[in-house]
């Protein structure tokens, strides 16, 4: 999704080099540095708006939490939120999730989250789709051993490829909802903006958490 | 789903020994002997009023079809069917699925199709689900190698645990779909007595079409 244009966003951005990293300029060697604790890493790839990753880091202080986004008009809200939140367990990222492995070490994320990521329905663009098989590869190389994957949506298509396509790659899948809201995981899910106004509609929330297998 | 008793059922049974076998009495040495043709065999599990695997037999005449189901009622009520459309590659089996691989050679099915299973929603009933691992087990020993599964249900918890429990085996899974009438797959979609019930109602048909690995 797309956002409007936010005039502020650019010196919002530029001021705040303690919570934000432009992956264009330069990145650490190891994002441990850019946390006060050293604890594991988790990435969650299309952040949107940030609710459920500032939401996460607020539950988990104990891990370290970084929220990829292209998008500078969306990065620039997560990042006025947490200018006022101050999560000291959470940084911004923007970058292209292409580039991955150039960003993050071997086996440096235990865990990653993809949240209504873009469906991409046409065949032809089927290799932009965040579970296709190109993107698992790079996963694979920067999560740690049987790191975990998390992957929600609103959207059938997508989601019955992403089942076949994890399947085939393989991975092993440890939990699958198909109906998310009404499932006995709804106490602990952290809803996303979109989620909160598209679940509202008694459509269903696909879900599903697997484990890459050890290499 | 149990039928109501049919006084009828038994003499009809014992009336027809060309078209039906009783696993209790004895098997025959292959299945190959009891149809006019020897062609690819397909097994249906539990196909209780028949309709999905008469369409089946019918428009595939050059495959043969097996309807294994326990329920004399059941039984007799496809047999009824059967006595008059007399489908030349349609025979009958009363048999417990548990002894699967006593009653077919290894490598003998080519493919297995289960509609609707009933869904044993507990924990501790979850060896009697058709899609458990244990019956993995069996199916795999009397498919031929890469032999397929296809499996449809309308309930969403035993369509979790399938693609959990088929991943695992590991199962490659072919295709998926999450509302079965709503997808292209519908056109050839051959609905149970069931389904066309149930789908009346609005809720989606949960498909899957998966093979078993090489061993």
């Amino acid at each position: 999704m797309r956002l409007r244009n936010k005039p502020w966003a650019q010196e919002l951005i530029a001021a705040h080099p303690e919570l934000i990293t432009i992956a264009a300029n330069s990145t650490p060697s190891t994002w441990q540095e850019c946390f006060p604790s050293k604890q594991p890493l988790e990435l969650e790839i299309g952040s949107g708006k940030g609710q459920f990753i500032m939401e996460k880091a607020r539950q988990n202080p104990q891990h370290n939490f970084l929220a990829l986004e292209l998008q500078t008009a969306a990065l620039a809200m997560i990042l006025k939120k947490q200018v006022v939140a101050q999560l000291p367990n959470l940084q911004l990222l923007q970058a292209n999730a292409q580039n991955l492995t150039e960003l993050f070490a071997p086996q440096s994320v235990t865990k990653l989250y993809l949240n209504f990521s873009d469906p991409w329905p046409k065949t032809r663009h089927e290799k932009r789709r965040l579970v296709a098989p190109n993107f698992l590869k790079l996963y694979q190389q920067l999560l740690v051993p049987q790191g975990q994957l998390e992957f929600k949506t609103d959207n059938r298509g997508l989601f019955e490829y992403a089942l076949c396509s994890l399947n085939n790659f393989p991975l092993h899948l440890e939990q699958v909802s198909l109906d998310l809201h009404a499932s006995e995981l709804a106490a602990e899910n952290i809803p996303t903006e979109y989620e909160d106004k598209f679940s509202q509609k008694g459509q269903p929330i696909y879900f599903l958490q697997a484990s890459f297998p050890e290499i």
